[in-house]
């Protein structure tokens, strides 16, 4: 055989590309020529240790020597390569487990050890973009049925690390989104904490909303800590409100999620096996998930809800989990803040009992904080939030919150922005309909989350009597610019809350 | 509002991605900063004239400058930029046609228009390739219907050029793939045209096989012709045998084939859509379509080729086409050589009649053309292929052929590869089985179809009784180690040819 000597080295080019693999190589790269490489060819690359698959781009620029190799930096991280290091490229052998994937496109049920196959080479970086957005549509669409459900989410919680806290009852609670300002999620935490429940809480940050629930609490603590950190914060409070980016927990979800956010879509089968693995990964053993229904929520009709409350349970039970679904009013937002800082103040005026904490948030965290010590199984039916109640007004919860944020390493009080200007009715009249959306996308004009004190201040909710004049809402910014961008967009949209 | 100038400086990168329009942005460029773009944000780039959709990957090193802005290759010829150029970028307004593709994958029936909008958008390069990849996954699995593969049709038709030759009968043949060496298009226009018809025939290269028809011409003519040049030629000689890739013909289809090749599908409705999307694009008004059927081809029972026969005519009707599907034989490659200049023999002795021609080459040329002149009305039923026999005996078919050749620019006589090896049998019995997949591998490998004399010469047949030590086919190649890597191949595979 003539020398095919499969050889390059490598140069870093820091191209991000989130997760997936790309490959750079000259034209004239003679591995390119002798092995008829094009662009898109996936191929495999390979160092002295591990070996990666990744889509090519053919570069025909002075950017690299045909003798050099260039990397996305998740593919150059997964291979842990340094400037000049030597790189072996060679054919990709097929992925067998693309044959599922396209068995499943061609309406066959598959199996439980198909998922794992699917979810394994997923998680080693081998589907690219478009294997990964075949499987999602092919799982969309009422596609999976409750055992293939089961089987995903099983095979999405085996795809990570699994914590073990070690407790015969740990404590959970997820909403399905789509209410802004909807952050129970501190409250609940303190209250059962307080209570005595274990609820070590990871949450994410913002995706595509003015505040995740980490957003809002590093307003008011650290929320980045290592596992050995969150292990101590749990050990010695019985909670934490923590950062869950660094966990590695189904690991397969975060890349899938990234693809679903891209198609908008977010098809009833990969939700659950996506907040059911995360549940099942984190060592929760009991589970209460709120779903928010309104024409501006994400679950938009009662019929979807109550379909995906019987899903969620039955796959909950399949895996393991004792899941309690409660369907909630989606209709408008939740508290008074919309942004990091403005539902951190929500948050503690409802703590510490002021008179005019929201009202309408605290009844959500009792409501959940509730249905989790009823879950637990410490009190009986119908007693849960009279028992959260009474932890709540009695200062406990506060007292705990102060200590669970004084363990993750300090304790700061919300500011708030520099910039603001008011809103206010232009008509008398009902408040008739608030958009969960546009109002979310007026808060992040505004600047939130990366300005953590932007946000919206809502004054008045639906079904009340305004007066011309009266005051809806406040943007706040923490520039002159923000301010006037959020201010555009509301001026362009005349149906972000309706009077009539 | 604060100064948000999205303007940036072009930079040339030359990184080739296909057709996925991808912008390269420093992390630092106050652009991403200000608008909060990230990795895979699809945004609008502009410049005075035109704009188009990219997916964003952000570069930390010094290969952009923040204030300079790369682009793919393909996004770049879309704007027709030139280094140092002023570039504007936007957030990008929602694409509305994406909502069609989620009914999509919500199991919806779409309507014309719904088809119309998302090939014009596809066109346009707005759908990243997660957006194809969902659109065709969705559209997978018989879930369009006869009216869906109609519209989608029709939409790909005017997605492009559309050819006009101002001839009430313009025939086309297209054989739906698989079967090595199974070149009978060059044969079929030469017969048609010398009868009268009119033939102006484009052809594809090898995407994945040993040959295409246009590789196999290109050793006997000039193939990359003008749109001027091929005109010129079917006016004179009443056909062509040409290089389809600068037609514009649904230009949809050719970005969605590549899709469908990386997710290794090609479900009914797209395949249906595809081929008849460019025989109608083409001005074609009277098709013959080739089904081969066998184990290692592409359609592999006789109930999917029936079900897509049924189709591919119902479809042809509702798009203005005349189409007759027949189905053949397709369990062994056809005629004797595969690769460019082996099949160009081939085609040769066929045409000048020799005895040593293939006869199931011709066999299958006559029944094709054949039925092109039956369904052109010319002769009666079942006298088809008695006249293309006539044509074809009497010389005027070669006669045709050199003509067509000539006017192409060129006709040159095929020369045999330097290299070869024989492939004797190791046991005497009949020969039971050829696998066409790993034929057509072993082709490739010996250099097909980049090295035009590359390939392999069959000198057996299924059914033939074989004695030990007899040849079974030759393998050629352009050099030595390309000859040894298909002897590697050949060595390590010994289902290739099964003799028992």
């Amino acid at each position: 055989m003539e020398q095919h000597s499969n050889i390059l080295k490598y140069k870093r080019l820091g191209i991000y590309t989130q997760n997936e693999n790309v490959v750079y190589m000259h034209e004239d790269c003679h591995v390119c020529v002798s092995e008829g490489f094009e662009a898109l060819t996936r191929i495999r690359i390979s160092n002295a240790t591990t070996s990666i698959v990744a889509s090519l781009n053919v570069l025909n620029s002075d950017i690299l020597l045909p003798n050099e190799i260039g990397l996305s930096d998740a593919a150059a991280k997964k291979l842990n390569v340094s400037q000049n290091d030597t790189l072996y490229v060679s054919h990709l052998e097929p992925i067998e487990s693309l044959s599922h994937v396209r068995a499943k496109i061609y309406n066959q049920k598959l199996d439980c050890k198909a998922y794992n196959e699917i979810i394994t080479d997923i998680v080693e970086g081998d589907y690219s973009n478009i294997h990964l957005s075949a499987f999602i549509t092919a799982c969309a669409g009422d596609r999976m049925d409750i055992d293939e459900i089961s089987d995903l989410t099983k095979a999405m919680i085996a795809s990570g690390k699994q914590l073990n806290w070690k407790k015969e009852i740990v404590v959970d609670k997820h909403c399905i989104g789509g209410l802004p300002g909807n952050r129970t999620t501190p409250l609940v935490v303190a209250i059962v904490a307080a209570y005595g429940l274990t609820m070590p809480k990871t949450s994410s940050r913002a995706i595509t909303s003015p505040a995740g629930t980490a957003d809002t609490m590093e307003v008011l603590t650290n929320v980045t800590l290592s596992s050995e950190e969150i292990k101590a914060v749990v050990e010695k409070e019985g909670g934490c409100i923590v950062w869950g980016g660094t966990a590695q927990l189904s690991p397969a979800d975060d890349i899938l999620i990234k693809i679903e956010k891209a198609l908008d879509i977010d098809s009833e089968g990969q939700l659950i096996a996506s907040v059911l693995s995360k549940k099942a990964a984190a060592g929760s053993t009991h589970v209460v998930i709120d779903i928010p229904v309104g024409e501006t929520a994400k679950v938009r009709s009662m019929e979807m809800a109550q379909k995906l409350k019987n899903h969620m349970e039955t796959v909950g039970n399949a895996v393991g989990l004792n899941v309690k679904v409660i369907i909630t009013d989606g209709s408008q937002p939740v508290g008074r803040g919309i942004g990091p800082t403005l539902e951190a103040i929500d948050i503690l005026k409802v703590l510490k009992n002021e008179t005019d904490a929201p009202n309408d948030l605290e009844k959500r965290a009792l409501l959940l904080a509730g249905e989790l010590i009823e879950l637990s199984g410490k009190v009986g039916k119908g007693k849960g939030t009279k028992t959260a109640k009474g932890v709540l007004k009695s200062g406990q919860a506060y007292k705990k919150f102060l200590a669970i944020c004084n363990a993750q390493g300090r304790f700061s009080k919300p500011v708030l922005a520099p910039y603001k200007i008011e809103i206010k009715a232009e008509k008398s009249g009902v408040l008739k309909r608030i958009d969960n959306r546009k109002i979310a996308k007026l808060a992040k004009l505004s600047g939130a989350p990366q300005s953590k004190s932007a946000g919206i201040l809502l004054n008045a909710h639906l079904g009340e009597s305004i007066k011309e004049n009266q005051l809806l809402y406040t943007i706040y910014a923490e520039s002159k610019g923000e301010l006037n961008y959020a201010l555009d967009y509301k001026n362009n949209h005349n149906d972000i809350i309706t009077i009539i």
